[in-house]
Order: structure tokens, then C-alpha cells, then sequence
């Protein structure tokens, strides 16, 4: 599979993507022995792709812009992966943003990769697989990676915390209602894209200026990753486009390479990934020291009766996470007996 | 310990109270062990105060405030605990709340327990021995437990977990630079006091308005605890005060008492309670899987190694967490050999 991804003629490195991908997404033990191994074989050929996320509500228009986006960059000579992280997947079951016919002339372009959304897990369960699907693709040779999201639940910041960069689309009324563009989410975009300016070029104004407002405000008060702004620094910035008349895309595209160019020279995208990846490692390790916990046959026995107990304030919080913590270790509960 | 909290003479029971919270301060296994008895031993005596949050930057007045208000509940025939969570007493060895002559008329007092922040540990780990330390103080018969912070960090956030409400103390200045208010606080604020409104009565009066207005918008877009505001739901308002002329007092403590009078009657108050002592729970037993993780032996020799190799890119993150949880439950490490 290996030397499929790295070396297969089209075709072939096609179907072996695929199904590399599909054995990183499978639960199995031996599956998942497999899939590390792959993993730390493909590994040396990975990290030269530039990674962009993209979220943005519903009827935003991020297939339209995801699609002009690809075409324009296999224009230059790119190759172009698109990858999903869709956690609403995990309750239909099934990816709403997987639909191929979504991107009908990307999606059948030989130099574009398109995968939907891994279809269960918790979010961090969904962003590991994607995670290690964009290095897949980067190892196949695919040098720009494409994240999209459509914003429920925590999976914005799961993205930025992926990808080199990370891109707001909102539409021209955007700036009539500051206060209803998701908290947190503006903090952590490095470039903010007014999709569909040419619904109202008047409202598309208003709002990149009220946005670049406040992004400047959130620079000075907001995330310190954008704060104390000097010239060697990124300061986020709001765009205009229409990705539907395929207005705008030159210009999106040449402040997302300004802005490669800029973290490149400055050391903070190499620092950003090295920091992804500790946090990556640091998540996956939270998450399977809780399912272990959980799964203890001890705890299992003990968590529902002490969860009542505390909830009723018969146990003092901290001692019943003593106690569960010392049945998980197998030591004796002193304290309660 | 337990008999002199719960029914000692007031010099007898203020050094069981003491004894006791340095009991359950200590880190030494065998005192763990008694301490947690001791708390089971006083459950059945706490949960009857009104625990309060206040939080404010240094300089608006938090000493001031709470000397101005614990000798009027006094005066109504309460007692009052004071409590303080000062993160950055962990790192200076010594509390800078702690100063017991920042309270002088209060701190003297015979129904009055002032005791200061831990001064070790992690902001989680000096939460625990606060919320213990207030179940101490209930089980005294302290009606009123009043636990400040000065907001470093995410210190606003455990105060709120630990309390019935939340209350943001502001300067009368605050309304013109909102933004400069910290992010996140405002959202958890049930109630925002502006102090020293005495300095400037028409910057109080403009930072009273903005701040309703604000909290308005908050209650539509941000915290769910806050939302679809009906009548019988509580809507954070904003106070006037001048802790220094005793001015306010009365008026901001009929609010407090209408908060808790409705909380009570629509059963958040319960909930809110039942909830944070659930996350109370999970938040010990996560501190204490990832101390136990740190602390095994095979996983203090691989970290170091392994740490560096993600930070490299050498190995993916997934692979990397998978190895070390592997190592820790003894498992062999089939997919790196």
C-alpha cells in the first residue's frame, strides 16, 4: 500500500489512497497496527503540502468556493486533496458534506482527491482520522490540502488546529450582526473571505470593513498568537469574492501565499505544525486514558452508584474521583471503608 | 475534627476548621485518607449557604467589597466565610490575597472565617481544596461562602464552577473599552457590579448601560445558560456601588437574594449544583489519569524520546499517544518493532 500511494500511477495511487485511508479509519486492533506501520512508512514523504481550512455556515457557499478554489490551482500546476470534517456525520451516520456531486468538475479531475467525512466517532475520533488522511495525501503528492468544516460544535477550532491556516467564509450581510458570528471562531481566523459579494457589493463593503475592525480589535485584546503585531507578523485580513462567477479567487489565493510566504520566513508555521502535532499527540493520549478509565471493569462497577451518590452530595466530588481512581489501580479504598 | 467543626465553641471550632483544611491541603497519602473521611463524615452538613463568586482585576476594589459586604450580612445576622483561589500564589509561595489586614474590621470578627488561597498545586488542584474548604465552612454553619479571585488565568471560570453565582466587579470606566474586558467572563457573569461608583457617577451610569446592553446580546447569541430568556429565568443584570461609602450594599444584595429566591424556585440552582459537582468529579479524575500517565515508568522513558520524534515529524501524533498508552497498560508495542 505504501508504495502504491507513493509511486502508483494514477490509478492505482488512487484506489491505494482509498484504501490506506479506509484501514486508518477502522477500529480494529490489527487494523490499527497495520495503520501506524503505513503511517510511519509514509511519514518521511509528508509535511510539503500546504494545509487550508475552510469553514463557513450553511448555504455560505463552500463547495462553489471550494471548487473554483481547486480548479484554479490545478490551473497552476497544483494538486489539490479535499477533506471534510462533518461531526453531525457521526449521528446520520453517513458525511451530509460527503456528496461528491457537490464539486462536479473538481471532484472528476484526476489531479483532485476528494474524501467525505469519516462517519463515526467523537469529534477528536473524526479529526484524528482526518488528520491522518491529509498525510496520506501528502505523501501521494498532493501539495495542497484542503480542510473544510461546516462549524458545529467545536469542529472549527478541531480544523485550525490542523491546517497552516485557517479561513472564515461569510456572506455580504455579515457585518449587519457582528454578534451572531459564532464566538470564538473569529479569534482564531487568519483570513476571512466575503463569499457572494456580488449578492450586494454594497453590503460586502460594509461588512470586510466592519470585520477588519474587528479583527484589529480582537489582534490587540484577542488571541495572543495575533497580538503585539509588528511587520514580520500576519494580520488577518477580510477579502471580497464571488466564487460562483470565479471573481476573486487570484486575490484570495495571493494573500493565502503571502501569508505562507510570511509564517514560512518568520518560523511560525513550523512552529504552529510542531505545536499541532504535541497537542494532537496530547488529545489522543486524554482520549484513550478516559476510555480505558471507562472500561475498567472496576470502575464500571463503581462510576454509576458513586455518580449518583455525588450528584445527591452523599460523597464529596473529589473523594469518589479518588475512589475510582484507586479501584481503576487496584488499590484499596482506605478512605471509604 | 469533626465535632469541633460541627459543634465546637466559637474559639474551638474556628482551630477545628483550620486543622481541618490543612488536613485536606495536604498531599501526604495518610492524610489524604483521613481527609477524605472527615469529608464524608461532614457531608450531610453542608450544601445549606449561599455560595458567591466574585471576581474583579486588581484595583477595583475586591477588599474593599467584600469587607463592606460581609459586615452587613453580619449585621443581618449571617456568617460569612471568605475564600480565595489566587493562581499565582503557586508560584510565589505565598498568597497575595491572603493578607488578612486587607479586611480589618471583617477579619476580627467572631462570625467571619477568612482563609487564603492554597499555595500549591495547579489552578485545578488549588480549586479542589477551595470547593473542600467551603464544605468545611457549611458544615460549620457559615450561611454565606463568598470565594473571590482575582482573574488570572482560568480562575473566573473555577470560581463559577464552584459557586451559585457569579459576580464581575467593574470600574466605572469599563463601558469604554468593552473590549478590553477579559473574553469569556462576561458570558459566565450573573450579575456585574460597577464599583467606586462614587469616582465618576456618569461613567458608572454610561458603563451600567453599555454592560446591560452587552449582557443582552450575550443572553441571545452566547451562553445557553443564559438563553431563551423566559420569567422565570434569571437575566444578568448590572449594579451601581461604592463599596468605600457603603453605598449599593442593600440594593445588591436584593439582588443576590431574588437570584437565589428564583434559582431555588425554578430548580437551577439545584442543577447547577448537581452539574458542577459531576464536572467537579471528572475534572479529578482526568488530573489524576494524566499525573498517574506522566508518572509510570515507561512512559517517563519513552516521553522525552517520543515527544521529540512528533515534534519532528518522525512519527505521527496518533502513533505516538497510541505507543505510550500501550506502554503504560504494559501492552507490547507491535506496530513500531
Amino acid at each position: 500500500m505504501r508504495d502504491g500511494v507513493l509511486n502508483g500511477s494514477a490509478a492505482v495511487q488512487r484506489r491505494a489512497m482509498s484504501k490506506a485511508i479506509t484501514l486508518l479509519e477502522s477500529t480494529r486492533a490489527d487494523h490499527r497496527a497495520q495503520g501506524d506501520a503505513l503511517l510511519t512508512a509514509l511519514l518521511p514523504h509528508t509535511g510539503r503540502a500546504f494545509r487550508l481550512g475552510i469553514s463557513g455556515v450553511p448555504g455560505v457557499g463552500k463547495s462553489t468556493f471550494i471548487e473554483a478554489l481547486g480548479l484554479y490551482l490545478i490551473g497552476q500546476g497544483h494538486r489539490v486533496a479535499v477533506l471534510t470534517i462533518d461531526p453531525s456525520s457521526t449521528v446520520s451516520g453517513g458525511s451530509i458534506l460527503g456528496d461528491k456531486t457537490r464539486m462536479e468538475h473538481l471532484s472528476v479531475h484526476e489531479r483532485a482527491y476528494i474524501r467525505p467525512s469519516p462517519s463515526s466517532g467523537t469529534l477528536g475520533g473524526v479529526a484524528e482520522k482526518t488528520r491522518e488522511a491529509m498525510l496520506v495525501c501528502e505523501a501521494a503528492g498532493y501539495d495542497v490540502v484542503i480542510v473544510e468544516t461546516v462549524g458545529v460544535g467545536q469542529s472549527e477550532t478541531a480544523v485550525a488546529g490542523m491546517t497552516d491556516m485557517f479561513v472564515l467564509l461569510q456572506l455580504p450581510n455579515a457585518g449587519d450582526d457582528l454578534q451572531a458570528i459564532k464566538k470564538g471562531v473569529m479569534e482564531i481566523a487568519d483570513l476571512v473571505v466575503i463569499n457572494k459579494a456580488d449578492i450586494d457589493k454594497n453590503a460586502a463593503t460594509r461588512a470586510q470593513a466592519q470585520i477588519t475592525s474587528s479583527l484589529r480589535l480582537l489582534g490587540l485584546h484577542g488571541n495572543p498568537e495575533h497580538a503585539h503585531h509588528d511587520a514580520s507578523l500576519w494580520h488577518p485580513r477580510v477579502v471580497q469574492m464571488s466564487a460562483l462567477l470565479g471573481e476573486g479567487v487570484d486575490t484570495f489565493w495571493a494573500a493565502v501565499s503571502e501569508f505562507r510566504q510570511l509564517q514560512t520566513a518568520n518560523g511560525r508555521l513550523a512552529a504552529r505544525r510542531e505545536k499541532q502535532a504535541l497537542a494532537w499527540m496530547w488529545e489522543r493520549i486524554d482520549a484513550g486514558l478516559k476510555q480505558a478509565f471507562r472500561q475498567h471493569p472496576q470502575v464500571r462497577e463503581l462510576l454509576p452508584q458513586l455518580q449518583q451518590d455525588v450528584a445527591a452530595g452523599r460523597i464529596a466530588a473529589s473523594t469518589a474521583a479518588r475512589n475510582l481512581l484507586a479501584a481503576q489501580s487496584g488499590q484499596a479504598l482506605e478512605a471509604t471503608n
